[in-house]
């Protein structure tokens, strides 16, 4: 097994099917209309899968996931906006890095890694601080593998006419979101994570309304999701190089995954992956950080083991000698190790992944867990 | 011949060798060793390339080159610095919206498209207004093919004190610049251009002082390359998600690039494609836009002929249809169209193109050139 390339149990990059990455075999011309129909479907494709083609713009953009992010954030808050940003976990406090660089104006609401964010904090937090014209929340927090209670959320802030902008990119594609449905101004989420694409590029699905407001807002030349959708609008073509084969990866990956049957289908497969990943390691005595209510089926955050013969630097090498690469914890204050449930993979993926800690917790002799 | 891929005559994405393709047919998880021995051996293969490893570090981007651009300006100006840039085409106009957009003061020099900037020039406008901290110059302009005398100007604007960047996006790795010889702050390139990897990163030779000194100057959290290099220096990782095919094809086309002979190879064998691409373009009576001194070996513009029968989109298509992709002029004065000399190509690949362009003229009945 330790012959083929390890299956990937982490947040993104992870596994795709060999005929995605078959599509990266041709070279595209960027300014080629057979490129630009490829660019075409592919944001036809997203749209439709948030239901969104009436009411937002899928404006793709090149690098990773937080170059997204901070286009949003750039082109959709105007210089004196005010940003209340929901933090429980890392990429929480990203978005406040990223308000704080760009000199946008923003507040943090801070609750522990294990508890979400409900619509009432936010409800109380708006009414009291008026001044807010954004709210920035992280859909599902990839530190833990947390859910927050997005629909629920966005209607508050719809509420108070407030404007809603949230960091997808571990649930878009495998967790429902109605746009018809939710109220946002930005949604944004990445080729590489649960449409099962590469990583390289990411996508802003921008209230139409909210965009034609947004020239001349952004910090960036290179992020400026105004000028790069009016210039894709006009021409067909990315304003910057594309990163074409990523794209072409990802046009793929997304005709797989209607082929599978779309969202509910790909909800399930990953659903059915984290039930299996849960219960076998219970079976072996490793207790999950979250409780289930509000675990997403993305990602799971494990307690590592007391024993003091654990070191997840050589449990993760052996680990990978047996064909399965795991991801480290992201918490502070309590030593934990990752295992995520998506990409190319199914339940015997995931039983064969718990068999192999299985294995090296005896070899390690690891007998405290 | 229509029935594979065409050949990608243009200035990137460009064509590719099967080998580098086939790299990226494996998944890297981003966070492990494997994949940041790659990163750290990409570094260290295009230092190399520029004699560059004592003086400056190598600092990847995900992003097309204009967001490593854009970085390095933000990055290496500092919010008080001004910027002389020097223009003369498209890519020195963006230079320039760079600095406009990032509110980094500037004045321009601008040099018609067939004209280059002298270092004379650059002496007078920099002993007439001492307040300048940076030069900004494209070494080859994409727009004409038009190269500038980047190691005489580099001379005066260390003389004077100040510190240059270099957009070399199309002529690093077929251009000789020795970091040894040619002092500079930074120097940027993409992975999709004379390297013939796959578009979809950057990166930038920063001079090491230059970077010490740079924390706080950037305008963007994800194009902060003090914080980028500041992160992989201390974790070996890419601090957001890296475009992990993209990193494992410019791995594999650099070491094609070695085994080929370096630099002074693929300097010859494009130098060799541009001259019969002149040579059977005259033939043809199609003339070159440059006289050959200032043409670089990496793209050429050609008039479009003067016959009422020629219309570019139509010749476009019926060129593409023979195997060969050609890109539009970018002059705003005379109607060109461009050919590019770069990419898994040589000149039996190049006259193959001479051979498609001269049946697609008789075949338009295209007679007057």
């Amino acid at each position: 097994m330790s012959t083929r390339a390890p299956l990937l149990l982490t947040p993104g990059p992870l596994t795709t099917s060999a005929r995605t990455r078959q599509a990266m075999m041709m070279d595209w011309g960027s300014w080629d209309t057979g490129f630009n129909q490829l660019t075409a479907s592919v944001c036809e494709q997203l749209l439709t899968i948030i239901n969104g083609a009436a009411s937002h713009h899928c404006v793709p953009l090149q690098g990773s996931g937080t170059f997204a992010v901070e286009a949003a954030i750039g082109t959709l808050v105007p210089r004196n906006g005010k940003v209340l940003v929901l933090i429980n976990g890392a990429y929480g406090q990203r978005l406040a890095k990223i308000c704080a660089v760009l000199g946008r104006s923003y507040s943090t609401f801070q609750t522990a890694e294990d508890q979400p964010t409900t619509a009432d904090d936010v409800n109380r937090l708006l009414r009291d601080d008026p001044s807010f014209t954004h709210v920035a929340l992280i859909h599902c927090e990839t530190s833990t593998g947390i859910l927050n209670p997005l629909p629920d959320i966005a209607q508050v802030v719809a509420r108070h006419g407030k404007r809603l902008i949230i960091d997808a990119m571990s649930s878009f594609g495998a967790l429902p979101i109605d746009a018809s449905q939710v109220p946002f101004d930005a949604l944004i989420a990445a080729s590489g994570k649960c449409l099962e694409g590469v990583p390289g590029m990411g996508f802003v699905f921008a209230h139409k309304a909210a965009l034609a407001q947004a020239e001349g807002n952004c910090h960036s030349l290179a992020m400026d999701l105004h000028d790069q959708h009016a210039y894709m609008a006009k021409t067909g073509q990315w304003r910057f190089t594309p990163p074409t084969h990523v794209v072409a990866a990802l046009h793929e990956a997304l005709l797989q995954y209607n082929e599978e049957g779309g969202l509910s289908a790909r909800h399930a497969r990953y659903a059915d992956n984290c039930q299996a990943l849960l219960d076998g390691m219970a079976a072996l005595g490793l207790r999950s950080f979250l409780p289930a209510a509000i675990q997403a089926p993305i990602i799971v955050t494990f307690h590592a083991p007391r024993d003091a013969r654990y070191r997840f630097k050589d449990f993760y090498e052996r680990v990978k000698a047996k064909g399965f690469i795991l991801y480290p914890g992201k918490l502070t204050q309590v030593e934990t190790f990752r295992v995520g449930c998506i990409g190319c993979v199914d339940r015997s993926g995931m039983q064969a992944a718990v068999d192999a800690v299985a294995q090296v917790l005896r070899e390690m002799e690891v007998l405290d867990i």
